[in-house]
């Protein structure tokens, strides 16, 4: 497959800009760590606050980082006047996320013109350990002239 | 369908207590608004805190509760020395969550011995009027002998 | 929810011409069973052409029919210039399809204008007994334009 | 990732076998085009009797292959008296498949001892080019002491 290319040239700024404006993201301690056209990575480190009732990372965080990096996998392609909004996916909890950090790696496997379809796999780090946590398909629709500026 | 019955007459009880120990739903300030053989609600009320860029309910705790209430529900069928955990699951988001409060509710389609399958209702509450934003099916395995007390 | 309406008041014309054009569908002996606004249902009689090594009825058989019905489910909603496609389905075979004939139901739970949420359950008939066999949410895509006649 | 080993050496034999039995297939004009240990492909042919109304072939055939190619890339990861089922699978249609024939991937991403999650790609093969036309992800369980044979 060819690489994938922005049709922004500002496609950093403005997912950062976007990222920043979502205060659950800040409300679990996330950050992303990268960004480019067609793949997008989201961190979260381990935190008391964000665990279940065995002390792991809950599974919530784990859909909520996997979706989230997923919907700018999609909105690194699109034009700045447009957004994206998640359809569906799905995710398989594949092993509890024990460790240090959380980490969702997203990337487009299918641009479209309305639809693009975005592989998601969550790893759990584990004293230099890495281990595949979680994966997800996630379907987004490009809204046409739909800035994703909170006054847009 | 006939009714579900419970095997472990102080499941309530259990599953109060296991939802007490989960921070991650303190964090987003959900609680359980219904416990029942099969059945189990979980309602969270509007936040900053829990908001993405546009300002309604991110859909990272749509999916939280919709995952959650699912696995209680589930829980709620098994016996007290069994736990349960979320194999997977696909979430459709219909439509932004915005309003006064999230409420899943999730109902167990098909109770296992090993495997149960769960749907799980999104809706949003405001002003007064539902609308079902997200609807999830739920697909859980039984640990068996796994307590879900932390020291257990 | 009140009960939906169709666009087109030739939708079970339109939705049983198109039927009869799908030569898979004759291959495997299915057949409408029921067209209303948003309800569509197909059946397949068993038959040992369609089955798997133990002898019940294949799950792509099972996955084609709830498939197929959610498709006319959302077909019977939008108006005769256009068509729909599947998006994406998710699957869950709750027990083998075996006994005279499957059946899928399919429900539109959420119109829409580009995107339509349905829930297509089917169920295994044996000896007059029915069982739930499987359940699926699919999503479909409105192709404006885009008539579902071979030539058109 | 460290390559998947087979704990039965006869896994193909018994593969082969097992698909051999499969009326539904021989139904569709589908072959096992390979059979590693943990990756399964099926191919189907172009044929009229398994297309949809445009001429394409149906997505049926499509899910079908692919969840089969699927249970078996589980099947070849585990003993000979035990036996695999499809729990659900999810499946991403990307694009209509046309062309001289389909062919499944599967790939096993984590075998369990209960559970086996396995990745499903199908592409379309259209005067030599290769077109990814649909994405799956399936989960399967083991079924243990259920042997695969039909009098087992």
């Amino acid at each position: 497959m060819k690489p994938l290319e922005a049709r922004d040239p500002d496609f950093e700024k403005r997912i950062r800009e976007s990222f920043s404006c979502q205060p659950f993201m800040a409300t679990i301690g996330a950050s992303l760590s990268r960004v480019e056209p067609g793949r997008v990575d989201i961190s979260a480190p381990f935190a008391d606050h964000i665990t279940q009732q065995h002390g792991f990372i809950h599974g919530g965080v784990v859909g909520a980082i996997a979706d989230n990096a997923a919907g700018y996998a999609a909105y690194s392609l699109i034009d700045s006047y447009d957004s994206v909004l998640t359809v569906e996916y799905k995710l398989n909890l594949l092993t509890p996320a024990k460790g240090e950090r959380v980490e969702a790696r997203a990337e487009v496997m299918r641009p479209g013109r309305t639809l693009t379809i975005v592989r998601s796999d969550v790893s759990a780090y584990d004293d230099g350990m890495e281990t595949l946590c979680a994966t997800a398909v996630v379907t987004l629709i490009r809204m046409a002239g739909w800035s994703d500026q909170r006054g847009g």
